[in-house]
């Protein structure tokens, strides 16, 4: 049976800090992402995608807010903006996995699930929301609105902070596995999924915003997936960065791994929850999980491995 | 083997003209053309989903305008704005769906496809683009714009004006019949699908609107269902609709509707391409086709059946 890996592809890996971001540039990173799934696929890898939406995700919710004020739409919340992204992002990796799919002449198809995600109404971080998302207002404006406001330390206005509750369960996630282990390439769980509660007799939207790395995660344990890999920006995960005794890790093992979170080693709002996502998942599978950028993907030494 | 059956929603169905269109408003829409299908799913139906967006992606290209203006935001093009709404559609259908198969006590599961769909760029219809979309502009500035333009009857400006080519292969149509012939209650071909040509060594999207009725009808052939409903909000076609000898039909062979088709009976913008649509069904597959609205789905003299 072919392996199966989990690839968690950041949101900035296709709308890039610093660049526009026409339409031609999105496509473009997009397909460069796709491309660093090259030896993987040419190993014969299964492959499930999930991926980030961060920016995406923030310039729908500018443009409903544009939207409202100039020709009075109605403004969607955060999880319909969600959906949105979930489309708009898919269809860019359709096309371009498949251009290099067909230049590696493989013969396989990829398919993209919109994809919902279940939190807990009870999840503590309801009490803390922390995720600023969405345009910046003034103060009267902000707190003349509902949810929760906080002022940016850069002084460009207020915005609305909302939570980043723990998934818990992955809809649809056993017929993404099926569909995966059949040699379908599966795009699920984007910008971490669409966060939904239990409501009535169904499920409702909630305004939050599901950490994709640990979706991601989720989805490999779920999936019995065989590795996960979390795409980022560097080659491998640093200690001590940007200070004296800096140091790239080639490997580390759960304990460290644990350690150096404690140690506040990591970025909160970038490596950290990359980290935390590959404890969860090696801790409960005993799987290889590698953190690396899109460029070494699949090479021997690529990134840092957290070991059982 | 149970019966197979397409269903084309209205995108006015969803977000209806007159209305505000509040995230409310709309989830309840949805939710009841959901139910509508309550009396297909009671016979055990397989059933696949397609679904409009006119007013959807009119609202997108809106805010894309808005969000370029106000914060300078990049105006994504319409396959990208019609990716948008397969996502965010189709959560919606995903949120209403559930709750009627959990109120009927059924126990199956809703899977949404994001789909493109191949038109051919020699389709004859790029040369003559006649859907209106997006924002009105003043004759300089849309003048100023890539595209074709065409100054609005009502003199509110002048729009944008793209081709609607036919639908010539709607991606992972096996699968989607596969997954639906399980029972999976799959939706796809949103807006009648992303619109894209084959380009270099794989596709990329184009600025035209498909016909979401006749990519359902396709969708109905490929997949060989037994039934293909199209969803309007009357309930039976008309001859001499609104003029003296006004007749409601129950059926019509496919000669009298193509003679209806010929005489100008049906509107161009509404009822003549839902017919055309059907006849395409009808004369591939000699399978049921039935014109009706939503609400009288499923009933013995539902609608108009279009007959061999």
């Amino acid at each position: 049976m072919s392996k199966l890996a989990m690839i968690a592809f950041g949101g900035n890996a296709l709308l890039r800090a610093g660049e526009k971001g026409t339409y031609e540039q999105q496509l473009a990173n997009v397909e460069r992402t796709c491309a660093s799934l090259s030896k993987l696929l040419d190993k014969g890898y299964d492959l499930v995608i999930g991926h980030g939406n961060g920016p995406q995700v923030g310039n729908a919710l500018l443009r409903h807010e544009a939207g409202k004020q100039q020709f009075g739409l109605e403004s969607m919340p955060m999880d319909f903006c969600g959906a949105e992204t979930q489309g708009s992002i898919a269809y860019m990796i359709e096309t371009g996995m498949e251009k290099v799919l067909r230049r590696s002449g493989l013969d396989r198809r990829v398919v993209s699930l919109v994809t919902r995600v279940e939190v807990s109404p009870d999840d503590p971080m309801f009490q803390h929301p922390s995720k600023p998302v969405g345009p910046y207002y003034s103060r009267e404006e902000a707190l003349s609105r509902p949810g929760e406001w906080r002022e940016d330390a850069a002084g460009r206005g207020w915005r609305k902070v909302v939570a980043s509750p723990k998934p818990i369960r992955i809809n649809n996630i056993e017929l993404v596995e099926r569909l995966a282990r059949e040699g379908n390439i599966v795009v699920t769980v984007g910008g971490g999924g669409i966060p939904v509660v239990a409501h009535g007799d169904g499920y409702r939207g909630v305004e939050a915003v599901i950490d994709k790395d640990l979706a991601s995660a989720l989805a490999a344990v779920n999936m019995h997936a065989d590795e996960l890999y979390i795409l980022t920006d560097v080659p491998k995960v640093y200690i001590n960065f940007r200070k004296p005794g800096e140091k790239a890790l080639d490997s580390m093992t759960l304990a460290q791994a644990r350690e150096y979170l404690e140690q506040g080693q990591f970025g909160e709002g970038s490596m950290a929850p990359k980290v935390r996502a590959g404890v969860m998942f090696v801790e409960k599978t005993g799987g290889k999980c590698v953190i690396t950028e899109a460029g070494s993907l699949g090479d021997a030494s690529c990134g840092t491995e957290i070991i059982p």
